[in-house]
């Protein structure tokens, strides 16, 4: 892990700079002497540290990290431009170094922070006033180089998992035997694990949204909704393929298509400028015409990257704007209840007039 | 999933009632009116629910499981005793619920509550008092006839890995091929996943006490420390065997009898009315006396139950008494940084006069 994470971030120290100055700027919009980040993915994404204990303190011309003895080497060789502290005590550490730098107000990550720890930090630095803190999620919400080549890695990697599925999905075979292998053969060329449990939906349970693989015998005739995600040094990916099992009948195909043609849709909406609801409405307008509106009940996407579900949410009415260096998916589908389901989902990068396909797995309905 | 669960919960039926029987009392001594229970694993330890959304509130005489619209089916087959209701938007409901019973206080679990939710909850019932509440931690550390049970089946399956490890452990094989090929195998065996990123650390790379599997080889001459645990039906599991490569040296063999005779005189310290320091002690007092005092740096072990680490800590100076129906961990070890390590781990029951080992892996030094 140590080694993997700062290959990946040797090339992102620039990048890291750029992260630090953005929130440098929040420090300043927010009013406060510093910030206190205690969300692993967000000190990891300001610092480039990997482990799992960091406490990060930003002053508008001072950075820490605070660790423990456990990840001093790893600490000292993945991160610059931060003095790093190996700490017992991670709590008092913070406070006694508040304290040296006579800060006044500290902006806390409210979303992170428990009732219990927002005690201990009042006890500890009585004088200070914590100012609940919101700005990182809108700065990783656009992402920078190294992070889009760190989710085009995982959303390639996705891809090849794709394949097993095509070959291991055949009448007989058990929807949670199948989602066993792929996922052994995906940790085995390099995902660190999965961003979710594996859905394998296989006939009827493919009105479930999130349909869990299960014990059911996949059968001939039966719709196959595969939707999963990896994990690769530190960015998700998440794809949805429907398959067929034998021969599609004409209302399987008719379906099909109608997903396949909303799922078009909304990417033909995304580009810089647009709303985030607006790419949500081309798949469900579509949807409804056809006359399947009732049978998608779920929004059309999310945003992707250090966790599997981020802003921007693309969803009915969601005003938001699309920027450059948004990375979400486009997911429809129609649930039928007690006959199955079909979704069609890739992640796409928002670029300069329109987007880039990061998951490539074709979307010909494929029967197998 | 849904299936699983709800067979061991109908044996544990009378159980939950025992349960919120204690939560009752707790909540008189914590002179609230109500309690919310928003912690997963607490809500499942009341109720029996193992779905992923749920928000619990307990009064003197009501008891009411909210969830959302996927889990009604699932709620109402796992469930008894307790009103269940589908809702959207929990909080409000929540508060909806407060407001018709005239709640006016209602503890709250401060350990997991998040700064973000209290101001939503402080929001949405601007005249309930909130209590941080810290009661369930203490009924949990104590296991009743169901949980023994669980954590019984999840030990049991975790032996068998070890004669996977046995199996798979030689010179050339490298540390995650070897964790990666008996997870798939604990999976096809039954299990829901790890309880924690499995531990296999040969050579040098035992001294590291959380050495996760990584791409080394391993080597001939070498110990290898592996340390693993699985989640079966919300139980987790927890142990560690070391092995060495060929024959062992001299000082190998010295070394692992040191801690295997520290195991054994700390499992010797456990019944009920010890305290957990003394368990502690007893590891720690035979490799001080053996010249190894400064190589054993942690604890010597934890509670488990549906959490890797609960409660009682096994460590210096912890004064709380063991009762009958703790599960503990007792796992001292001996690391050298720069040659390697040793542990050996064993996960028990304390009963009348003694204890139950539940990790039934054996003990002496195994040469693969």
């Amino acid at each position: 892990m140590s080694e993997k994470g700062g290959g990946l971030y040797a090339g992102a120290r620039t990048e890291t700079k750029a992260r630090l100055k953005a929130l440098r700027a929040a420090l300043a919009s927010e009013k406060a002497d510093a910030i206190l980040i205690t969300d692993l993915k967000n000190a990891r994404y300001l610092t480039g540290f990997t482990g799992s204990n960091a406490f990060v303190i930003i002053t508008e011309s001072r950075a820490f990290l605070l660790t423990d003895s456990r990840y001093t080497t790893q600490a000292s060789e993945e991160v610059r431009g931060f003095h790093i502290k190996t700490v017992t005590k991670a709590l008092d550490a913070v406070a006694a170094l508040v304290a040296s730098m006579k800060i006044r107000s500290l902006g806390f990550e409210a979303a992170n922070v428990t009732c219990s720890m927002h005690s201990r930090l009042s006890e500890a630095m009585p004088k200070v006033r914590l100012k609940p803190f919101t700005g990182l999620a809108g700065i990783r919400i656009r992402k920078d180089a190294s992070e889009i080549k760190g989710i085009r890695a995982s959303a390639s990697l996705l891809d090849t998992g794709y394949r097993d599925a095509a070959r291991l999905i055949r009448p007989g075979a058990i929807e949670r035997d199948v989602a066993l292998s792929i996922e052994m053969a995906l940790r085995r060329r390099g995902a660190d694990g999965l961003a979710f449990d594996t859905i394998i939906a296989s006939g009827p349970r493919g009105a479930l949204p999130h349909g869990k693989a299960s014990e059911k015998v996949i059968k001939k005739g039966e719709f196959v909704v595969v939707d999963m995600g990896v994990l690769m040094d530190g960015y998700n990916s998440d794809e949805t393929r429907t398959f067929v099992v034998g021969r599609a009948t004409t209302r399987q195909s008719e379906i099909y298509g109608i997903v396949r043609d909303a799922q078009a849709r909304a990417l033909e909406a995304v580009r810089p400028g647009v709303k985030a609801g607006e790419v949500d409405a081309a798949a469900r307008e579509h949807i409804r015409k056809s006359g399947y509106g009732k049978y998608f009940g779920h929004g059309t996407g999310h945003g992707v990257g250090l966790d599997i579900h981020e802003g921007p949410s693309i969803a009915p009415g969601n005003d938001e704007i699309l920027v450059e260096g948004m990375v979400i998916t486009v997911e429809p589908g129609i649930y039928i209840p007690g006959w199955g389901g079909v979704r069609i989902e890739d992640m796409v990068l928002v670029k300069k007039g329109g987007y880039e396909l990061l998951t490539k797995t074709g979307k010909d309905l494929r029967a197998l």
